[in-house]
């Protein structure tokens, strides 16, 4: 197994792309990427993406992408494991150049679900979960999401209000982010006046629907060159759990976001204290909180008290969500674990600018799918 | 880059399947490929699939399928590469193995078509072309298939019943195969007289709508037992041509399956004489020609003369589709490249039975997706 490094990272700023599909996005997060490490053309692409199928009628993106972005004849295929799609890509991308069969690959994760009308989009997100059991009866993405938020405030204690934290920091992140979505900071006030979209889970608990494409361009040892400035990716896992909620012993235990953590931390050589900062997959703070507590940034049911001390803001102990997350930079489903790792590498190479991590050396980003049922994580290292 | 073998295939019989989805159908190809292996669990399970999204209305396969195979926590994800996701998903879990990374993995396709009204699938198989230059004019799959047909019968001068010896061929195959979809012969005169879909190709030149799953796990030479019977991936290579036909500057060279075809050959010192059999892509007769000839067992122009002297009959130069191919094997359009991979497999251990190619050793298969713009080819070898 060869060592693999990013040497390139693209993305399209997140947001409502009226004007372009799947194919416009894609492409330009991959030439972007290229143009970041200075190489032509690559061995191999793959392509990480959710909803193409379901919302937009276009499979085959391996072949669309590798067209679009004029690197024919390129292998290519699509990679897809719900809403961690980006994170499974920059896996098999990175497999595929540790295997010694490709020397510098590029995944792409793109995602485009403004095309279509929102019982479309909220049909789309339920096919993460179980189609017979759970989607087919009428629970949407969100109200499973919001029996997990349920359940975490009957246990712990903790109210609606206390879940604030997690969106105040990604929204104040996403302000300096001109690839953000949404760059208008938002109060505790705010939050707790949200209207409701599932009781418990309230809009400004919730990451929106939204276009974006991000990229990574990957390589082995042997091709780094003197301009690179790579991030190495010192440690990967991914594991699964059940694809419905009822077949868990444990409701509040995130297990394939435990073990995938796990196994990256012990691969990586390092652990959660060792972390300078955590891109997690904020889709609800809900989902926030137990991806904490799975990767070891909190003990179970402490999430949101270190996050009351400040824990996960900027300064903490754990600075989180950096660009504003999957809640305020936006949450191209498929896309978005791609746009942590790229997020992360910036931050690695020390071009955060406005939102630099001071001295960061090594980070964790999690890409979480399903509730919980796949989680991929990366710990990278400058 | 370590060598890689297959230990074990499963399948499930193709066909209609009213009263089974892709959770059944997948865990049970998986389940009967880890007995035929003999091993209890495997480190990562790579699941390939087209029409998930699209026709039924459930991503995220990785964690479905690892959860009803009894694979959890594994790490899991899905693999679509269109009609060729077969072949891409076995070239997934090999990469897994190759790295280093995984020592035993699985890779299952499954496909389940019967679920939906044949207008939803017409719509799903069109998701494999250029949705925004093909499909959303109106040109189904079919279609643009048959634009092919017409163009190398203008080439070549061939007539539509040229094409009848791909198809009598399949079926004589299928007879024997306890698995397959439709175990009828036909004659060359039932061909003839087979009616249109669209005008060249007849119902007979087309693979039929199906449901099935079919698996293979793969290990390392390290992880080699003493009771498996190893067929080794001697070479593997997947490579992209224009999404859409209009891109192309020959429209009657598949330039993926060409390249995939070369590298393939390249990488396991074999050459195209060297072949026992080969497992084609026959979805359209059409494409079994073009195949033939991107993969070197015809000249340009000549697989429908080589046919007609019964070159890829069985007992032939290079016996085709041996247990009855995509055309009467069935073709659950993103598993059947998994099939070819299974039945090939089956051939060089010499459990082929009434179909069995006499003293079998190398076998190619090729998994052709979208019309030609993805291809992933293999050579097997006992």
């Amino acid at each position: 197994m060869r060592d693999v490094f990013i040497i390139g990272t693209g993305q399209t700023p997140v947001g409502e792309h009226w004007d372009l599909g799947l194919r416009e996005l894609g492409a330009s997060a991959i030439r972007a990427a290229l143009d970041d490490a200075g190489v032509e053309t690559v061995d191999a692409l793959f392509v990480g993406n959710m909803l193409g199928g379901c919302v937009n009628g276009q499979e085959n993106l391996g072949a669309l992408l590798a067209d679009a972005a004029d690197l024919l004849p390129a292998e290519a295929w699509k990679v897809e494991a719900a809403c961690a799609s980006g994170g499974a890509v920059v896996r098999a991308a990175a497999l595929s150049v540790a295997a010694g069969i490709h020397d510098v690959a590029v995944a792409v994760a793109v995602e485009k679900m403004t095309d279509a009308v929102s019982e479309q989009v909220t049909a789309g997100l339920a096919t993460a979960s179980d189609g017979d059991y759970e989607a087919s009866h009428g629970l949407s993405f969100v109200a499973l999401s919001a029996l997990l938020m349920r359940r975490y405030m009957h246990e712990t204690g903790a109210s609606r209000e206390d879940f604030a934290p997690f969106a105040v920091t990604a929204h104040r992140n996403a302000a300096a982010n001109a690839n953000a979505m949404f760059r208008e900071p938002i109060s505790a006030e705010d939050f707790a006046r949200s209207p409701l979209v599932a009781a418990p889970i309230g809009v400004l608990d919730a990451a929106p629907i939204s276009d974006g494409a991000a990229a990574v361009v990957i390589c082995s040892r042997e091709a780094l060159q003197p301009h690179h400035r790579p991030v190495r990716i010192s440690g990967v896992a991914a594991a699964t759990d059940t694809i419905g909620l009822a077949g868990r012993a444990d409701l509040l235990t995130l297990g394939a976001a435990q073990r995938s953590a796990e196994k990256a931390f012990a691969a990586s050589g390092f652990a959660p204290k060792d972390m300078d900062f955590f891109e997690a997959h904020d889709a609800f703070t809900i989902i926030t909180a137990l991806s904490l507590e799975a990767c070891g940034f909190a003990p179970r049911g402490e999430a949101l008290k270190r996050a009351a001390h400040g824990c996960f803001s900027p300064g903490g102990c754990v600075p989180l969500s950096t660009f504003g997350g999957l809640k305020a930079r936006g949450h191209p489903v498929g896309a978005s674990g791609a746009y942590q790792i790229v997020e992360a590498a910036m931050q690695l190479r020390g071009e955060a600018g406005a939102n630099q991590v001071p001295n960061a050396r090594v980070a964790l980003t999690q890409s979480v799918g399903g509730h919980g049922s796949i989680a991929v994580t990366h710990v990278l290292e400058a």
